[in-house]
């Protein structure tokens, strides 16, 4: 079950445990800005565009004025909002509170984000990477609430990583830690690439750009069937009309979706392999629906399928795999719970 | 340079800083024991044949005894000697203090390897895996002392991994961490296994055993050249013989170390973009002489150049590539290291 970013869904004041923290998480297309109180649950929500192109100081501005915006949504001063989480797409410095070249933020490299923000929320900022910020959501209240160690993939336009031990967020030494979309899977010769340009990682298997990308690719070679008619009358190729396809029983529709399961789960075997966590997290659009969906349940088992044949049996026996359950809101619960830990 | 395990260079107990701790570093091959004071330095060191056919509840004793020799060997009485680290080869129940299914130590599945040595050496025993044990040992007085956070490869039989974030030594959920030998690097239809049966996985192209494996495979489809002229001639065909036939001009030998240095830089690239250490050390029997002898130096800098196409050019820049710097005594210090930990 998602997180309420509906009016009605809100926690109301009364019943909220304090210190309260605001989470803003910065996506690509759009700003979400949360209240959530010391339980991790939401008071007050607000979204907006992004608007890239408007850059980087204008989102700043309205990033602060959001954090103001849910302070008076929620009845309380500024100051009850004893501090604020940001998590943006990475590469990032943390240290500095910079963005570096996100490939979602064209020409915001070097924005000192983290700074800018403060100064408009008159609040201060703990700068976290977006997807180590859901994996956090989800580690605090989400589906991993119970685990004590976490890896989270969030497989949207990109492929992102979040990576929880206990008390540790892997952040990285060069803020560069559970960038798990870049992990290698494919070291063949054809092998894809991610839009950033490495060779055979996880994200140019198991984003939604590339289902969508092989998917155009099977269709651009011919291959015909429900799918093939749907976008040739013209419906938008997406992960949802992949999907849609493939529970109507359209072959390559499930064989793309049952192979993006099988890089997922390669991938998943050497993240366990490498930090063997107590759960594995899936969240973003990638979804398809969830466990109680046709294709949900099909990606999903199709993924632990490919652990089972892969990972050390003892592993594969107890490491849960299972959706993420606060969907979009993981990014600014984790961002407002990681500014709790904050000193 | 490694530590000091002849007599000569130990350490004397007057310059010694207490507490004092004895490691324990149990192989498939030796016992390697040693005593260490509070800044990691030797003050003695014994070691003697595992003899894995015996089983483990006498090697368990002379473990035990080996920490009474210890205490001895420096002119200490056994209490002194604080607490004992044991290093054993995994899959391991840390929790439990069992071994399990450990590839070098067939026959040993679940015996209580902990408290059975705690008992013969009357002392108490804080339990890790070797690897991990061996990367604490770089981390606190080794290659990476300078570093906050490293992800050490040991090559030897097999590929062992140890990864330090901090004050983090990732043991994982199911005593799994750091598993490093078993991230999957080949997943091409003819991609090689390890022993364990992990097909494509580091181990299979980075061990000791798989490079000799690779160099047998490729005499035997009529390779010609020195290399072959040598296991001719009776010699044994080891990391060693392939080393100095590289050094001679062999083309086969130096492809094959060529070969493992471009798997070896794909591994750590995926560590990198997981945990993005401060450092990464190699150590283990394929180092080559180190960075000083020729092929340790073609074989470091392949690695480097793999890692440079394939990285996050700013992690390819920051992040220091280097051998271990404390020998076979990594295992023995790096286990008296986590014990000191303990509580």
């Amino acid at each position: 079950m998602a997180a309420p970013t509906a009016r009605e869904g809100w926690l109301p004041l009364a019943s909220a445990q304090r210190p309260l923290y605001a989470g803003v998480d910065l996506g690509g297309t759009n700003i979400k800005a949360g209240l959530v109180d010391n339980l991790g649950r939401t008071l007050a929500f607000h979204t907006e565009p992004t608007r890239v192109d408007q850059g980087p100081e204008d989102a700043a501005a309205r990033m602060g004025r959001a954090v103001h915006t849910l302070a008076g949504l929620a009845g309380i001063a500024i100051d009850d909002i004893a501090r604020v989480g940001l998590g943006t797409p990475g590469p990032m410095d943390l240290a500095a509170g910079t963005i570096l070249r996100a490939g979602n933020l064209p020409g915001w490299d070097g924005f000192p984000i983290r700074d800018r923000v403060a100064l408009h929320a008159g609040r201060p900022v703990t700068y976290a990477n977006d997807a180590n910020a859901a994996a956090y959501g989800e580690f605090w209240v989400g589906s991993a609430r119970e685990a004590s160690s976490l890896v989270m993939l969030t497989l949207g336009t990109g492929v992102g990583g979040g990576i929880i031990i206990g008390d540790t967020n892997v952040e990285g030494a060069h803020s560069h830690g559970s960038e798990c979309g870049h992990i290698i899977v494919d070291t063949s010769p054809s092998a894809r690439s991610c839009p950033s340009g490495h060779a055979g990682d996880l994200e140019a298997y198991c984003s939604a750009t590339a289902l969508v990308a092989r998917a155009r690719e099977a269709l651009d070679r011919g291959a015909t069937g429900s799918l093939a008619d749907a976008v040739a009358r013209g419906e938008k190729l997406t992960p949802i009309l992949v999907s849609q396809a493939a529970e109507g029983g359209d072959s390559l529709a499930r064989e793309l979706i049952l192979d993006t399961a099988r890089w997922l789960g390669i991938g998943i075997v050497t993240l366990m392999h490498t930090i063997d966590p107590e759960m594995v997290v899936i969240g973003g659009a990638m979804t398809f629906g969830g466990e109680s969906a046709p294709i949900g349940k099909l990606f999903i088992d199709a993924v632990r399928a490919e652990v089972r044949a892969r990972a050390f049996p003892l592993l594969a026996e107890k490491t849960a795999i299972r959706y993420a359950s606060l969907g979009g809101a993981a990014g600014y619960i984790g961002a407002a719970g990681l500014a709790r830990l904050a000193k």
